[in-house]
């Protein structure tokens, strides 16, 4: 039998182990076609079956109406950096930003690399990123205004958005995409890389509102423009059919498992206020987060001893307890509680901090 | 056990079976990481190994000296269409394209709607692009030139490179890398979506040679730049990771059980002169390319009489011979001949062929 870890990784991440048996079942016979899903057609009945199903659920999971397109791209959030403002610009108006941290950081600076009128209407850097800012005011003459949703790197997550007016809010969702209720509606496109909580690195998962897609410009390349995703269904040109394939199965383990993204946050919150309320009943570690911003996906902590970090992430993996050395431009730990990462493994990371203070504390 | 069919599917196409297997064998717990392939981090030394495994065996079977960087992008060879004038045109200078046929074509739409100088230097178009432009005159001041070196809707393939003096050739190889042997010092790039020859679709290949490097605009989007790409071992951001691994399979199979390129290109000669033989030999049946300019890959055919086309198809998808029908621009009928399908595959095609016409002929 295999030996499986508690993956705390910030992503790729955690996947649900009966999707990957799933896979592995199914793989070198994919459902009757006498070709593993690596080698059948993207015109196929077998692969059109399942992108139709994975758009489906996504749809109905995230309550999207008619209005709302999904696509299946390729290159991370970071080519999304450069195809927003690209596609979604417009003349005369500025793009306006809101920048909470290294995310954030970079889909700013790929708007500027287009010579646009980017304005940072609101920023946290002032205190390191460790927080969401508050009370934005939206310019309402702005052609969008963009956040990341969530910041695995700083751990911070917005609560309440900014009241948006008329202006179309854009979203990087990669790391908080499916574990909580949200309302689309003041979303004119959101999208995430999924590695995080919707499947394996190699897709990337843009939705979009009909009415910006009026906004693309034809002189743009072809592989750039979301109209050509969306009049094609994703299928332009051979999409990256295994990792779509993936996507599917997530969702569907997340409608038929789970029970829905309500259900899914439920579960999100009681692993997240588990960890959170041990660290903050625990002088031993301190979160880096503020406490209004924490995020339900990434907590980010330090030991109050740094110097005792690499033995407590080192002794955490030989207990196998992977993927928690924060990100290499903060330092610190982190511990990322992807959908896919059960219950047990929060209770069994908690019981090692409190073995750790024991024999360091 | 899984009943499987022989696959030919002109992309996403056959993968060895050995592959196949190994992918499911260790899909759960990878290489005992304690995580699937799946879930591993792109930073992780699990990862790093196959990235590196893969980069080394695609430079030693394409012989490849230090002067090239091996890449790994998303978006197929679509993107590449868009990227490679973005990044290797130059000032005052023409980029000139071959056109032979749909790939060709899309490519130079692309280059055109950056506003380009565009130059289509030779093309078959006038004969439906049957056939593989001869004696086509290189202008030394071009900044590149551009051709497809396989067509695998038209089931034509270059034999002899022009002689480009100075200017680097720059190819699309989506449908031929690995099949067969060739000089790569004339190629300042070359790129090929991954999903017929060397993987599973969600992958683009590029090699660019060092001195195409220094071309690179600075103020083009950083996603969109080779660069980006090459100064940071293709993990900028999160890289198709699973794709990657496919890759690094098939070219260790490549090397260790078929023996290189060389021996690969022997078995690839041996199953197209089988089938293009038993064509000419049999007036029921027609090749579609012309004789100097096959495709060894692509096998593009039409019935004598084409109204029995959709029964031959049908009747060859019954007896397990899958994706014999021609790309639906063009119609007809098409074997796609790629690396991992046996020759078996084609004794089993031919089989049938011969026992079609007795019913029918």
């Amino acid at each position: 039998m295999a030996q499986r870890i508690y993956n705390f990784n910030p992503g790729p991440a955690a996947l649900p182990l009966t999707v990957l048996e799933e896979i592995q079942n199914e793989l070198i016979d994919f459902r009757g076609s006498g070709m593993s899903i690596l080698e059948v057609s993207h015109r196929s009945k077998w692969f059109e079956e399942v992108l139709d199903d994975a758009i489906l659920r996504i749809k109905r999971l995230l309550k999207l109406d008619d209005r709302y397109h999904v696509l299946f791209l390729q290159g991370g959030a970071s080519m999304q950096f450069c195809m927003v403002p690209m596609n979604l610009a417009l003349p005369q108006k500025s793009v306006d930003y809101i920048d909470t941290g290294t995310w954030s950081t970079k889909a700013i600076k790929e708007a500027r690399i287009q010579g646009l009128d980017v304005r940072v209407v609101a920023s946290s850097e002032d205190r390191a990123f460790t927080y969401i800012p508050k009370g934005v005011e939206v310019d309402p003459d702005a052609a969008y205004l963009h956040l990341t949703s969530n910041n695995t790197i700083r751990g911070t997550q917005w609560r309440e958005l900014p009241a948006p007016g008329g202006v179309p809010l854009v979203s990087d969702m990669s790391s908080d995409i499916f574990s909580r209720v949200f309302d689309p509606t003041p979303f004119g496109c959101f999208y995430a890389g999924a590695q995080k909580n919707a499947g394996p690195a190699g897709v990337t998962l843009v939705v979009i509102r009909e009415d910006l897609l009026q906004r693309v410009p034809d002189n743009i390349p072809t592989m750039l423009k979301y109209t050509t995703y969306s009049s094609k269904k994703s299928m332009f040109n051979t999409p990256p059919c295994f990792a779509i394939y993936v996507v599917q199965l997530v969702t569907k383990w997340l409608e038929e498992t789970i029970g829905g993204v309500e259900k899914m946050e439920a579960v999100n919150r009681k692993k997240a206020e588990l960890l959170y309320g041990y660290i903050d009943s625990e002088r031993f570690y301190r979160g880096t987060a503020e406490a209004d911003s924490r995020s339900l996906m990434n907590v980010t902590f330090r030991l109050a001893n740094p110097d005792l970090e690499p033995k407590f992430i080192s002794e955490a993996t030989a207990a196998g307890l992977g993927g928690l050395k924060g990100h290499r431009s903060v330092g610190g730990c982190r511990a990322s509680l992807y959908n896919a990462l059960p219950i047990e493994a929060v209770d069994a990371l908690v019981s090692f901090m409190k073995d750790f203070v024991k024999k360091n504390g």
